[in-house]
């Protein structure tokens, strides 16, 4: 079997445990509408990277047999046992709760290759069943079982990572609004809106477990491939088909969304505004954006964010070297790798 | 000094204390436009009754002496000291973070007097705002000091509170989409909606110290307050000057909002519906609503609102008895009782 094969297994069968976790532990509830609404999107799909990295992280620090290891019984460094999977579901929900709350901030009508929530259900019960995600997800993080204290450290890492989430979507905000950005600042607000929740479930099950070592170096790894993970992203919105995207290709070029591209050719002296005429996602034509793609191409800004994601997938991985010599170890360097390969 | 004056002074003292506290741990930070949206309803006043409901039942929990307490170092039931403060900033928070939201759900654009967040910052930077305070809140509650086990099970009982009230709030918008609701059915929706929020404040202070069989009774005094607490705003909706009300007066029935008044009048067969002609705050007029109020008195509306209010807090107040016989316990009391007297 290949490496990428088997990135792709692992994911896979981490996915179907994490579906299957998620059902059990957010049930639908009363009111109905409220629940539904709160279970749009994770019913929709996703791929679950962050849960599959939380869980791979902990299998790796407890050098647990690679098949069927039992997410409620994790040994930890201190002898007990506790359940990792309160935290995978935990931060998927996290990451469902922001999707839903910007997707209204952003005017995104479709996710997932189906209704926005506020699309589906409206304004209010979309600002409500984000809310209501963010209080479950600090629920099932207290549901591991771990020691008090390292739950303590576990909730504080949560709760700044969501300040810094908030706090790096408004500067991505506040960047539609301006023209030249630098590339650090772009940097520094995708660490904060997306890089952070990567680097919170990688470093987490090693503060649930009591590595402390550990879980600096696994934030470390899920910082850096947590930023390149949104380079990607910002790739993939310009050079996937719109249907596997989900959403209209080109869509951030027509938002007048900054991404590591879009910042580097405005530096090369494309006129970044003008790329695409068209001002809305239904107006735009598939040529309009094989026409930008290829003024993007020229000036070098597409090869530009290639590179600079490919550097911190390699620095990344670096932080590895602090856990076991075990396959989750190499199926998490698999994973960095698959963060910026990966064609969807 | 009469008990009255004594309570509002005591409310008076305390909501000094909070204010300069909320200062001090939420400062201004980047990007400043979010962190001005989070603040500027804190800034903008507030009674601080549930903040100062906690600090009083963990004076009266700790034998404090009255005057100048140090909520930096309140001792506990196990010998050691917490700061309460940082749990009573961390409720204030959470109810401002309610209030932001609930404002775009309800499309109120006056608050406190000034204009509502969304208002004054769009749509978008509201969302956030509410979104910030609501880690913070979680941060803050973080910070007391306590052992590790009573911050857990005080944190789970914030988290839990937060998603209740998320419950409350979509029975509210729910509601105002039917016609006959049931008394019952309204006083769920208060007690989530709003109650659970008093009931959180008044029993996390005996949870962090250490005094479960207190933090039951304490749970017990906020549910029922809370509860009696909207009922007296339903109440002075309808009776409060505009200007001393911040908001239009009579504006619940001109958005047709559920009241315990709207839900008894309906049932004594008033057209609650049709009470005001006006479809927007903007159009009605104080003459309109002198005629419904009118109206909702002759229907024993108004006196059965007051009634259930003042049972409430008849039976909110037993559960007192928990704690030992002192001033603090006194003031308690009558806070329970200015809820219901106040006039704004």
């Amino acid at each position: 079997m290949s490496g990428q094969q088997a990135v792709e297994e692992a994911i896979t069968a981490r996915r179907s445990v994490v579906n299957d976790a998620i059902d059990t532990r957010l049930p639908m509830a009363e009111p109905e509408e409220l629940y539904e609404a709160s279970r749009y999107l994770l019913e929709a799909g996703g791929k679950r990277l962050r849960p599959t990295m939380l869980l791979l992280a902990a299998e790796s620090l407890a050098n647990a047999a690679p098949t069927d290891p039992d997410y409620g019984a994790i040994p930890t460094a201190e002898g007990d046992a506790i359940d990792v999977m309160a935290a995978a579901v935990s931060v998927e929900i996290i990451q469902s709760f922001t999707l839903i709350h910007d997707d209204i901030m952003d005017d995104d009508d479709v996710r997932r290759g189906v209704p926005a929530v506020h699309q589906e259900y409206g304004l209010s019960t979309a600002i409500l069943a984000g809310d209501t995600l963010y209080a479950k997800a600090f629920e099932e993080m207290l549901e591991t079982g771990a020691k008090s204290a390292r739950s303590v450290e576990a909730l504080s890492e949560l709760a700044q990572t969501c300040t810094q989430i908030c706090e790096g979507q408004s500067l991505d905000i506040g960047f539609e609004q301006r023209g030249a950005v630098s590339t650090d600042e772009y940097l520094e607000m995708v660490e904060l809106k997306t890089a952070v929740l990567y680097a919170a479930s990688a470093s987490i099950p090693a503060t649930l477990m009591g590595y402390e070592g550990a879980a600096e170096a696994l934030y470390g790894y899920g910082l850096d491939v947590g930023r390149a993970f949104q380079i990607q992203d910002d790739l993939l919105d310009l050079t996937t088909p719109t249907e596997q995207l989900g959403k209209q290709r080109g869509s951030d070029l027509v938002e007048n969304k900054q991404t590591l591209i879009t910042v580097h050719a405005r530096q090369q002296g494309v006129d970044v505004d003008n790329l695409v005429d068209a001002d809305t996602v239904e107006a735009v034509t598939e040529a309009d954006i094989d026409e930008a793609v290829g003024t993007l191409e020229e000036a070098g800004s597409i090869e530009f964010a290639r590179e600079r994601a490919r550097e911190l997938v390699t620095s990344g991985k670096e932080n590895l070297q602090v856990l076991p010599d075990n396959e989750q170890r190499d199926l998490l360097e698999g994973i960095a790798d698959y963060l910026i390969e990966r064609t969807y």
